[in-house]
């Protein structure tokens, strides 16, 4: 028997609680490894990009905005959930002009990880974007953003004095600073 | 007008749709900063500790486990769900006996951070914890876990291959090694 044969839950059924605009809720019940059943609480999400986008001048394009369900406005990579059917980086290059009117001449997929898996699917894609041209933010409808460039030493710095919180963007900058600041294509 | 009030959006009403066991799902009904307004839809957690727990010999305890959202067995620093009133280094004290069996005479806070903060309240905090004991393990009924101890650099690896795809130990992980794989007390 392999590792994963032996962690394996089997889901017994599967109901939904909540369908919505961004996330689903179910609830499944599983049968665990030792064959005692459980439910486990699932939220589904449709998946996201976030964007570590490089100046010229290597500093990284940044923003702030209002989170409800924390009540508080966030320093941010650009980010932004996929659309039904769309390629992740053309979701990047969309979400990444949307916000700051940054449109990268070069993008790369660095790393997809996985936001909390305890009890939600949601996956993002870090991509990598570089040699930036400056063409016009165009915010979606209920989205109140501020842009400002920042350089990775004082990003690492604001990641370890936990002014910035959000775990993909602390992720973003602890994958530059860790690619000592720069990483090769 | 500071920052923080432009961006504000204000709740004008609040609905629960679901209250679990591990998280409730609630829709606010906000005014955005310019005066419209949407919904808002969001997961309820209680907060959650993660150890980052390094051997003598400075390798990092680490765990795997099956995950039912994402349905597979993921590479992941101890870690768990906060009891409500406990103490948050309580909290990793004993996640991280339970899960490793390991028990710490050295723990500090590092940062906390938020896991995705555009539809979900959980906090997550990260400890060091060194200078360990041996003790027994001792699992939480459901849950089947793996103890696997890996070099810094190891993990590093790891995550760049994509392979640790656990967004709070890819932050455990990249915070180690930003600190240039020692982190002073």
């Amino acid at each position: 028997m392999s590792e994963e044969d032996s962690f394996q839950e089997k889901t017994l059924s599967s109901t939904y609680i909540y369908q919505g605009k961004i996330i689903n809720l179910r609830q499944d019940k599983v049968k665990l490894p030792d064959g005692r059943e459980t439910i486990r609480e699932i939220v589904e999400h449709p998946g996201a990009v976030v964007i570590l986008a490089l100046t010229d001048d290597n500093k990284i394009v940044m923003i702030r905005q209002f989170r409800k369900p924390v009540d508080e406005v966030l320093w941010e990579l650009p980010a932004g959930k996929v659309e039904p059917g769309e390629d992740l980086k053309n979701c990047a290059l969309r979400e990444l002009e949307e916000e700051t009117g940054y449109y990268p001449r070069k993008i790369k997929k660095l790393i997809t990880f996985l936001s909390t898996p305890g009890f939600c699917n949601e996956r993002l894609t870090l991509f990598l974007a570089e040699d930036l041209e400056k063409r016009n933010k165009n915010e979606d409808a209920g989205e109140f953003i501020e842009v400002k460039l920042i350089k990775p030493n004082e990003a690492l710095k604001l990641v370890k004095e936990n002014i910035i919180k959000d775990a993909k963007t602390i992720i973003g900058i602890l994958y530059l600073v860790s690619s000592k600041n720069s990483i090769e294509y």
